[in-house]
């Protein structure tokens, strides 16, 4: 079994489905905690899984350069190797190689960067990201894609996209290859899985997707190349204009989103999958997702309050400790405080998704949505 | 009920007993994990006791400055500010204000010291010491005393070993005033604990000892200034010296020891009870403590090992990673792995009680103990 998706239900683009992996069940839309080193930072894979998350998103960039994905496959694979035995997607590292501004060359070949690490020279292809990936052993891997900035220019923009669906037909031809030639005990059957590009041009966008499309039968779609600085209303109609078009019968994943109010906006827009640091990187921060906003917990009326982080919320966080005691872990710099919160911003998405889901199955999803979503915009103003 | 002490086994000095206080039961001879700003560092209280810990400590100096009694006190008192219900010991500050070297003024009415937060400056006597724990509301406080250098000339160690007993009068009778005139809804009756001072000096000890006991019948009597930089044979000797006239009736407690073998030298001789923060610093230094000796987890054989770190271990680290894995969050500086580390590493103390708890029981103390250190500094010198 690769990939298995079903739709149950739908409230206008809005979906709740159900994607089985290799290892298990995805309720959809869901929200996947980043797992760049191997592990969501700051956290345990337990308190990850109590927060309910059913997949996390691991980064190939990051465990290429370190351990390594020999070290991981030896190791047992990247789900034995970090004890996190439920499902696993993997970027492609594209992404992270596209950011190295000034120390990556661009080739119809693949990239040449500079490692952050140890300063040096490596060299990603399609083929070599979808080796990597299969070698670590997740259940879904990613194309590698050319990404360009989100304001990038028409021509730009068409150069990435063009050059994603050849890199495609190179990952896809690469990742079949691997199937019959390198099975090992760790390698379930993974799912390889299409990013669209074309920068915030509709045109773009669509001929994206039909070339993908055209390309072959993908168990999941993946839109990349948005959150990137451009408007949110400007990340709103490129998902308006993609959805009507994507295929009803696999799941689509918006990368790298988002913030709360952005999940809420994507899954209205027909996505099913985020991934998004904010979560971990705001925790990290001592910045706390409410329903009425963002928080940060140093604040000093927080000092002498005994109430929960967040009243309406069930994670370990709010069910166990105080906001003064909170607030007291960031005044003294006591580790315990960083987790505590990010695992607060975890749950805080995944219950998001829960919720979606429930009121897209009972038909409430558009009023609770809206609703929702004027309390959150209302706070973050204020 | 604030502190009974039940000895039910002995081999020669070392000693199987019950301590029952306020919060809970703990067995001795037992470790205490080091809860320096209201949090064992690194380390969620859940997982502290899931160590099989009885009892932790608080620092008294470090709560006061931040975030201060009073706000522990509106927070609930420090069990429930801190979500750790069982019993819990805090120091009086001494240690940490007679460190303040060049920071700190000492007089017969207290020291005066710059904060190490703000530079403001502070006050701290031995009511006021005695105050501020019965505000926090620990199970046990203990008297504040005058500590002098490890290798504290004969009268200096006499000058801070009789204002400890004068101070010790004073804590005393505060403690005794604030039994009455102060309850509170988290206070627990709370016991007040003396310290043998007098550096390594036989007769000094000695006469601190008589001082003591001539001062109150105590539940519990501690010893402190030792394992601040005299030869590890020296410790013995003054443990050694000081046993057979220690009332056996009364938990003793060795104030800021240990290393494994330290603790285990110290049960040797008599203690029951011990605390230090080596556990959690060198976890999060990356240093594991083994049977046979501490191991730097960051060491390169550890790359391709699927070990656990502890093949002896039974705590949560060495039951679920890899001693790859392990390496791994230190390679990339992923706090997860200070964490994990130090988590063993409390674990690694607790255990070690419970085993020599087990073993004075089943009269195979002797033996085992002398096996036991063989091994451990065989590895830590080889």
């Amino acid at each position: 079994m690769t990939a298995r998706f079903e739709l149950l239900a739908t409230a206008g683009p809005a979906r709740a489905g159900r994607l089985s992996l290799p290892h298990g069940v995805v309720e959809t839309p869901a929200f996947m905690p980043v797992g760049t080193h191997g592990a969501v930072r700051g956290l345990h894979p337990d308190e990850v899984r109590r927060t309910g998350a059913q997949i996390i998103l691991g980064n190939t960039y990051h465990l290429h350069l370190r351990p390594g994905e020999d070290t991981v496959a030896a190791l047992g694979g990247i789900h034995r190797f970090m004890h996190w035995e439920r499902p696993i997607l993997t970027d492609s590292g594209g992404f992270q190689v596209f950011s190295l501004e000034g120390l990556r060359t661009i080739s119809e070949e693949g990239v040449t960067f500079t490692s952050h690490v140890d300063g040096g020279l490596r060299n990603i292809t399609p083929e070599k990201a979808t080796e990597i990936q299969w070698t670590l052993g997740s259940d879904i891997a990613m194309q590698f894609d050319h990404v360009v900035p989100g304001a990038a220019p028409y021509e730009l923009a068409e150069e990435g996209m063009e050059r994603s669906l050849r890199w495609l037909e190179r990952c896809a031809r690469r990742h079949e290859e691997l199937q019959t030639i390198r099975p090992s005990d760790h390698q379930t059957v993974q799912s390889l899985w299409p990013i669209v590009q074309g920068g915030t041009h509709s045109d773009l966008r669509r001929r994206s997707l039909d070339g993908i499309l055209a390309r072959g039968d993908w168990s999941g779609v993946a839109i990349g190349g948005l959150s990137v600085g451009e408007p949110k209303p400007v990340m709103h109609r490129v998902l308006e204009e993609l959805e009507p078009h994507m295929p009803a019968g696999a799941p689509r994943y918006l990368m790298g989103v988002g913030f709360p109010a952005d999940l809420l906006e994507g899954i209205a827009r027909g996505v099913d999958l985020f991934d998004c640091v904010a979560a971990t990187r705001n925790g990290r921060h001592g910045t706390a997702w409410l329903p009425g906003g963002r928080m940060n917990v140093r604040k000093a009326s927080n000092r002498l309050s005994d109430a929960p982080l967040d009243p309406e919320c069930d994670c370990e966080t709010c069910t166990t400790f105080s906001r003064g005691y909170l607030r007291h872990l960031f005044v003294v710099e006591e580790i315990l405080g960083l987790r505590l919160v990010s695992l607060h911003n975890i749950r805080f998405l995944v219950r998001l998704g829960e919720e979606a889901r429930r009121r897209i199955l009972d038909g409430t999803f558009e009023s609770w949505q809206r609703e929702w979503l004027a309390r959150h915009y209302h706070g973050e103003t204020a």
